[in-house]
Parts: structure tokens; C-alpha cells; sequence
């Protein structure tokens, strides 16, 4: 049983995973084993230590569940909201809850247990990502799936407690407050600029041409003005377009230019652990979560953040963050660094 | 040179600390040597490794910068940002920035190198507080420091680089973010409420008395109901007060209240890391900062925040949280716990 709770007074949103119920002595740091693949539930072979997969790309004529798949999304076995919770919401004396209704998906992005994503081939990102894609178009017919939140967490320090190449999915019945943030800023800037805030901004990106890592026909990525981390990336299409999962138009591009730039993020910092998440927009077919919002400003992006710094006290308290690299200077080391070349 | 830039898309500001200039290789981790004191810049006969303190509680006849004191506060050797930078807000282009002006500031709790500030005796504690008081009051006597947030990092995985019991002050020209989307619930919570949110919140958690750690007269200690972390720990006044420095009246309250609280955080998770942060109201002599809002309505409080579990992913991306203790659970703990008795 998890439980959705307000704090009165941010209006934030906090899961409350009872279920887990972690006790003192619980919080002891775990074993982050790279080097043993033989008891990996992600690896071939152990297909049935994971719940039955919902989704997979593998060649035709094999069963599920079985090997053979090069991209697998299966559910979370430890989920942080569960689908088979009603969906209520309700008063708890002061404060304001809701049930822990929800999804929570594991995306096992290749069957090789040593290889990063960034090391994958174009061919294997491409499926991953539309992996990806099917999986958001198909939670948002559920309207009561209000934004699906799809991230991955690279390495012990970045949350990872499994070392096999995966990302998460977890769509939630409420749209995240970081996600209404920008919501609110893209519109206000609809308002008193008429165009798109994002879109803007590429132009600018490639006037200054001072914080671009990469960029080709359709896709960009660069360092943002005020990164809150040292050599943290957005990547976007240089295109409008509000969600993630409609752009299957240009995806060869897509996945050339992602699978560069983590390439040079990789090859910058010596194989950095990393988080990054994926902000489209909300889901549209959905009266309640839309109805007071213009989503179609919404312009997609994945943000890169490799965990280089500690966030502490100051962070906390203020919503400030300290970035002791400038982003010209990040984007210039990762411009320079070494893509690794494609192999496939 | 340090320089302040705000995000276009969620008016988040964010300090870029050029010159500490960080390339890729100073990214390593760096050692956090507990048992080594004869080097470390805040013990007796180490005060000219810091630069001139700006204030300490020493014994009557003892000069500046020299050993006997008990706390001292001193300005940051690589601070974030510099009260000698002019404060100028300006466009960059498509973006706004403003020039690195602001305080920052270090208070060494204790000249003892192995004892945490939970260890401390209540007249240590309490002489530390009047510290931080002393500091607010002062800071806020210049109009440009709009906000004074005192935080503590304990622990490297909380962001400390020394081992030295210390706290943090940084003043910005700027009210931060989080300040304000406080400052705009308890104004929302007085318009429909006619009452102070903070009250009211105590009034409720006395009245479920599931959350309650520690309470004396005047102040009181729980688990929030959203609690973002497991055992975080919301430390306030239990009458409504809206700055930290002016609390004179009950200090010894506070400052045992406060003792027992962290002794019992220490006990129940044996030593853990972790951050405080005191989230006071901002400047009411700035005309520019405040005239648009009434402050009156603030209750300030500490947010203490053990470091068990890594934000990640999922985090980042929604700004929601995934707490996987119950506070009602985390509280009982804590309510158990022994306290360590008061020696001195």
C-alpha cells in the first residue's frame, strides 16, 4: 500500500511507500555489484525472476518472457505506485491524500550486462526509444494516467541499485509540480513573446554558439544559461513539438545526436554517473488535467544531469543551486571530447 | 567572480561560482579525513588559516583570532558569493542574470574537533543560537540581503568537505524560490483560514499525536506528514513567531528542545548524516523585497533532513518524492530513542 500526500504548504506531492516500510537499521548502504552478471534478474536467462513483460522487441516466433529480446519493459518489481489501487483522493483530517494509484515500469535497454546506454549502437538506442514512445502513447490512454515521467538512474550515486543498463517509467495521477513549473513559464512567455519559449531559446543557443555540444539537422543539445549542475545538458529537437512520443518522424536523427552527446558527456568526465529524465507534456486526452492548461506550448526535452556535486543544506533550503562550472566551459570540454565511434 | 543567472523556463536562479571554475578532473572525490585534527583550519591554534572571524563568544580579554573561544564565526575562504561584487541585475541577451553579490559565512560550533553538534551541552547550543541571531539580525540591517538562510551540512554524503562540527550562513539579494512558495501557502492558508498554517499544523499534529517526536512549553519537534525523506524532522516554536533572531524569549526551551531532538535523530539511526536548514522570514526592512507581501503570516522553523536515501531520477524529473518510511513509523522510533543525558 503506498499512499499520494500533500505538504499544505509547497502544495508538493509525496509518495508514501508504506509497503516498503523501511526501519532504521534497513538504511544500511547496499552492495552495487558491476562485476556479477550470473544472478542479474535483467540478464538472459533470468527472464522469470522479473514480473511477465508488457513490452519487448525481439525476433519472431519467440515466447515472452523467453531470451532472444533486445529491449524489454517489464513492471517494476518493487513499485513506488501500483495500477491495481482505486484511484481516490480525500481528506485526512488537515492534510490532503490519495491512493497510490499509479504505474511503475522498468525499460532493460539491452541484454549485455556491461554495456552503458551511451555504448549502445544507433540501432539498439533507436528501439529503446521507441520502446519509449509506445509506452507514454499507451499509458495516456488511461486518462487517468496524467503524465508519465520516463528517467534513468545511472549508477550507485545517481540511485541505481541495479548495475544492467535500464531506465523507469512511473506515471502518476496528478501532473508533477517541476512539470506545471514549466508549464507556467512557457505560457507566461507565450503571452508577452508570442512564441515558443524553447524554440527561442535554440535560436539564441545557436546565435551565442558558446554552450552547443552537438547539434545536426533536427536535434540540439547544449549546456543551459543557468545549469544548476556542473555539465548538465538539455537535448531537444530543434523542431516544435510538445510530446516526446509523436516524433517518430525524425528518430534516426534523434537517437544519432542522443547517443553522441552521452557519448561525449562519457568521454568528458571518464564514464560519469548520471540521471536523465525526459519532460514531454502532459497527457492531452485527459479533461481534468488539461482543461485549465494550454499544453500545446509544451516543447520536449530530455535534461543530463551527471552527479558531480553533493546537493546539500543551501540546495535544500532555497531552491538555489550552486554550480561551480560555467556551461561555456562545460560545453566547451564536451564539444571537444571524443565521440566513440559507431561500431554496428 | 561569481555570478547569479535565472532559468527562463521556471524562474529558478542558480549561482554559477566561476571562479571556482571546476574542469573534469577536479571532480574527483574528495577525502574526508575525520581523525586528523592537528590540520584542520577550525581547531585552537589553526585561527590564521581562516580568514579574520567576524564574531565569537570568547572569554573576556582574549584577542581576535586567537584561541579560548567556544564559537566563531567566520567568512567562507571560497565563498559562494562576494559582498565586495556591486549588485546589478541585468539582460544577457535572451537571459537575465544579476553579479555575484551576496555573504557567506562559516560558524564553527565548537572548538572540539570529534564532537557533533548534537553532542553538544544545551549552554554550547545555546550560545551557538545566539550566533546565528546575532548574524541574521546584523545581515538584515543592509537592505541588499533580502534573505539570510542558516543551513548545516553533516556528514560528506550531506555536502560537508570538513569534518569540524560547523554550520553555514549565505545571504542573497534575492528571496529564494522555496522561501516563496512558502510565503505564498501560508498567505493562500490565511485567506481561507483566517489562521496561521503553522499553528494550525501544530494544533493537528498535538491533536493525532502519531507524528510528535519531542514538545516541551514552547516548542515542539514532529515528522511531517509529507515527509519528502524518511526520519525528516520539522522543529519549530509552538507560539507564532515569524523571525528566528527575534526567539530571544525562550531560548533555553528552544535550545534544549532542539538537543533532544537531534540527540534522538542520532540515537535512532546511529549517527546518521545529514542537513538542517533554518527557514526564517526575509528582510522586512528591504521595501523592495517585502512590499508586496505581508511576511507577518511566516512561522519559522527548522527542516532537519537525514541523508538515507539518493534523490534521483524520479526526483529531479517531477519534483515529487518517494519517501519509503511512514512518518508515523520514523516519529515512533525517534520518540523511543534514547536521548543522550545532558552532562555538562
Amino acid at each position: 500500500m503506498a499512499e499520494l500526500r500533500k505538504d499544505p504548504v509547497t502544495e508538493r506531492w509525496v509518495i508514501i511507500a508504506t509497503e516498503r516500510g523501511k526501519r532504521p537499521f534497513d538504511f544500511v548502504s547496499e552492495d552495487f555489484n558491476e562485476g556479477d552478471a550470473s544472478n542479474c534478474p535483467f540478464c538472459y536467462g533470468n527472464e522469470n525472476k522479473t514480473p511477465s513483460e508488457i513490452l519487448a522487441i525481439r525476433p519472431k516466433g519467440t515466447s515472452p518472457n523467453s531470451t532472444g529480446w533486445t529491449v524489454r519493459d517489464i513492471p517494476n518489481k518493487y513499485p513506488a505506485l501500483n495500477k491495481k489501487e482505486p484511484l481516490t483522493q480525500g481528506d485526512n483530517g488537515f492534510y490532503s491524500q490519495m491512493t497510490g494509484f499509479g504505474i511503475h515500469e522498468v525499460v532493460v535497454e539491452s541484454p549485455d550486462h556491461f554495456k552503458k546506454f551511451q555504448d549502445l549502437s544507433n540501432e539498439e538506442i533507436q528501439d529503446v526509444l521507441k520502446v519509449f514512445q509506445a509506452r507514454i502513447k499507451s499509458l495516456y490512454e488511461d486518462e487517468r494516467n496524467q503524465y508519465v515521467l520516463i528517467f534513468k538512474n545511472e549508477g550507485p550515486q545517481a540511485g541505481a541499485s541495479l548495475s544492467h543498463t535500464h531506465s523507469q517509467i512511473i506515471a502518476t495521477p496528478i501532473i508533477p509540480k517541476r512539470v506545471l513549473e514549466e508549464l507556467d513559464g512557457v505560457e507566461v512567455y507565450r503571452k508577452n513573446k508570442q512564441g515558443c519559449l524553447f524554440c527561442d531559446m535554440i535560436e539564441e543557443e545557436k546565435k551565442v554558439a558558446k554552450r552547443i555540444i552537438y547539434e545536426n539537422e533536427y536535434y540540439i543539445s547544449f549546456c543551459p544559461y543557468a545549469s544548476r549542475f556542473p555539465f548538465e545538458i538539455c537535448f531537444l529537437p530543434k523542431y516544435h513539438q510538445k510530446d516526446f512520443y509523436e516524433s517518430s518522424e525524425h528518430l534516426e536523427e534523434m537517437t544519432e545526436a542522443l547517443r553522441i552527446t552521452l557519448s561525449k558527456l562519457s568521454s568528458a568526465l571518464k564514464r560519469p554517473q548520471y540521471n536523465f529524465i525526459i519532460h514531454t507534456s502532459p497527457n492531452s486526452n485527459n479533461p481534468d488535467g488539461s482543461k485549465d492548461r494550454d499544453v500545446k506550448d509544451y516543447h520536449w526535452h530530455f535534461e543530463i544531469m551527471p552527479r558531480l556535486t553533493k546537493v546539500a543544506g543551501f540546495e535544500w533550503g532555497s531552491g538555489f543551486y550552486i554550480n561551480p562550472t560555467p556551461p561555456e566551459e562545460a560545453a566547451e570540454y564536451m564539444r571537444e571530447a571524443k565521440q566513440k565511434l559507431q561500431t554496428s
